[in-house]
């Protein structure tokens, strides 16, 4: 069955100045790789700044994105990243009025990393577990001593609010929205699509060329003067 | 020991038009974020384009890079990102000699994802194991029958170029060039900054809220009527 075009549900990440690239970076790779390959899925994923300019992120990454807040469609699941532009956000009275009044609207709400810290200021994770980046953990309990912080896990799925650990973590929670919002088959064909199979912690020590091309079809010692 | 400023040594990650997001942004985050946490180890990060303007990505993401080829500095380590963009490359042949020139300059050449189909283009693959998207291995030895292609790697390190396989798989190849450049040690400080601890496949299933709470210090039962 294909969806049709005006059925669309659509996935908005919030981009601001000092947002951590990979937490937004992250999970939109997840999300525009399904949507590209699996269209019938009928789900879009856009991104959007407060005045819809382009943001300089906390490692100087500049991003351009598609939508202001004005102009983003209605959205099926928001998600804010973290990064040390959440710092000034936790005090920033209509960003968190604006939070809450998304809340009314989004079936959804996610956070990556130090978002949880501004959806805990906003009063979004009253008396609910969450999680953000391992070295604010201890901020979300400041914030709200209500909310059951939960080290340890990659993210906390809390039915219409998901929190993830930090940066990379928002990887994992994407591909945990994506089995949720259709089938774990497809989760695994989007993680498959991107190689997701992450290695244990490499010493990056060099093995020399010869030793993973023994045995191989074709392989054959390179003499020590022969050029590359 | 501090390492004078103008010691710096710099890695350069390239930007194009139809590039694959997390690529780039995957490797930039964990350069990134190691260059930021550990100024002592004297290495710095950049992003450039051709001409120094923006790149729109193959998922439709605008990246304003922070250099041209003309500006950015002398690179110890190079970056190429894959992507749709890299077809039209294979038959650049200014980008492929540009490539070579880069080869004789450039200690440490890497590529993710079909990065490597353009450096197998360029020649620079011949003989050499490489990896690149699972989907283009065998682009790979069509481009060149000499190269050595090793399937199920996350990357390749041949010496003097390091290919990684498709998107996620440039975070774990960059994650070991960190711990090649500096120790192992640092590679797993880099590591646990980005929380890079992947989940298997999830079903996406959602467990009810009462469930992670149980046990939970501060856990009590939430009545049904009770307001969030």
């Amino acid at each position: 069955m294909t969806t049709p075009i005006d059925a669309t549900r659509h996935i908005g990440i919030l981009v601001f100045d000092q947002m951590e690239e990979l937490d937004a970076v992250g999970p939109w790779e997840v999300f525009a790789w399904w949507a590209q390959h699996f269209q019938g899925d009928g789900w879009a994923v856009t991104t959007f700044s407060a005045d819809g300019g382009p943001v300089t992120c906390e490692k100087t990454l500049v991003i351009q994105p598609h939508h202001s807040t004005a102009t983003v469609p209605p959205l099926d699941v928001f998600l804010h990243p973290g990064g040390d532009g959440t710092r000034g956000m936790l005090e920033d009275a209509s960003h968190l009025q604006w939070l809450r009044e998304q809340r009314q609207h989004v079936p959804l709400m996610t956070s990556v990393c130090t978002g949880a810290t501004v959806f805990a200021a906003a009063g979004l994770l009253h008396d609910r577990p969450a999680t953000t980046n391992r070295t604010a953990l201890d901020q979300l309990t400041r914030l709200d001593e209500t909310i059951i912080v939960k080290p340890g896990q990659q993210y906390v799925d809390d039915g219409d609010i998901i929190t993830a650990a930090g940066i990379s973590a928002g990887i994992d929670m994407a591909l945990h929205i994506v089995g949720r919002l259709t089938t774990l088959e497809r989760s695994r064909q989007v993680r498959d699509g991107i190689e997701y199979y992450p290695e244990p912690a490499s010493d990056g020590e060099y093995v020399p060329a010869a030793d993973p091309r023994a045995g191989q079809p074709g392989y054959r010692e390179r003499s020590p003067t022969e050029s590359t």
